[in-house]
């Protein structure tokens, strides 16, 4: 998505080898006009399917996936982050590693919010080890419902998510697809 | 907002006298459309306003305040719940009490992304003793920039956060108004 790689190159901060900082636009301040072109994005590349509901985490994921669920008129649900040591009733519940912040989170969705035999859609802003879309994946088998695919707004080839959902048979759609960040710029992979 | 009151009747949840959930439609589940005509209608009601960009706390008034943003199009920052001892350079920082959990959290907003004399809006998905807004108000202070309004989804006016902000003369619009819970009902405030 040309748009999307302008705006990385333009406005995303490189820190190191591992980590761009995309907060001016993505996840800390969003721009909602891109966040509807991702929307629409995502509604063609996903046109063939017949997802019933979408997932995503918070925060990060809310805005393009929202976005996605208005373009293709279907709910979205956000797994929450569990903070406090007893869980509530009726949930799902998987464990979430995050290598950036070294903390293992629980994300939980609420039994009423997914349902067997429905076909869902996760997106979620980025893939890079996998973890937080491979809890998604954890709670959607659990509940018996059937995985569509997964939308990403910005890859990081380089990272092991994507070799392990490959693994699993998971179609992976992503908007972005970075293979390295080489002299200060980001590079993208051509499809 | 009509759509909005009817969507609270058929499908909040009231906990108690003093909690109703709307998981189903604006805080875990999110109904996208729903979302745009809030949006829709934050951008009526402040379109007197020159605001330069929306502020909101992470994770349920993204999905508003992302769609007020698109139909204004001003950009979105949404403040982030700070976990760690350690705070981050460059950030503006206040402390939030939340009732519902009994614990403090702090809220940060990269110093990138609020600056001086700007023109805020705040929107949050509920007005109840007004915590989260007092702490995007104080940023919004220590920032220097002006608040030009409040825009609250569902505002709870039998507990004390709309007094807080009447007393400091800011001006506040919610689209959904309850003045109690009765028989198992959610009653509305007509303005």
């Amino acid at each position: 998505m040309k748009l999307l790689e302008d705006r990385i190159q333009k406005d995303g901060l490189i820190l190191n080898d591992d980590i761009l900082k995309v907060d001016s636009f993505l996840n800390h301040q969003v721009d909602p006009a891109l966040m509807m072109e991702i929307g629409k994005e995502f509604a063609r590349i996903f046109a063939d399917t017949n997802a019933d509901r979408i997932l995503t985490v918070e925060s990060s994921g809310i805005a393009p996936a929202v976005m996605a669920g208005y373009v293709m008129d279907l709910p979205v649900v956000f797994a929450r982050k569990h903070k406090s040591l007893t869980l509530p009733d009726n949930v799902y519940t998987a464990d979430v590693f995050s290598f950036t912040k070294q903390v293992k989170n629980k994300i939980i969705i609420d039994k009423r919010f997914l349902h067997p035999d429905e076909n869902i859609l996760i997106i979620d802003d980025f893939l890079a080890n996998g973890q937080a879309v491979y809890g998604l994946l954890d709670i959607t088998k659990a509940a018996g419902a059937n995985i569509q695919g997964v939308g990403i707004v910005i890859e990081k080839t380089f990272q092991r998510g994507r070799k392990l959902l490959d693994e699993n048979n998971i179609r992976v759609e992503a908007l972005a697809r970075i293979s390295e960040f080489k002299d200060g710029k980001v590079v993208f992979t051509e499809d």
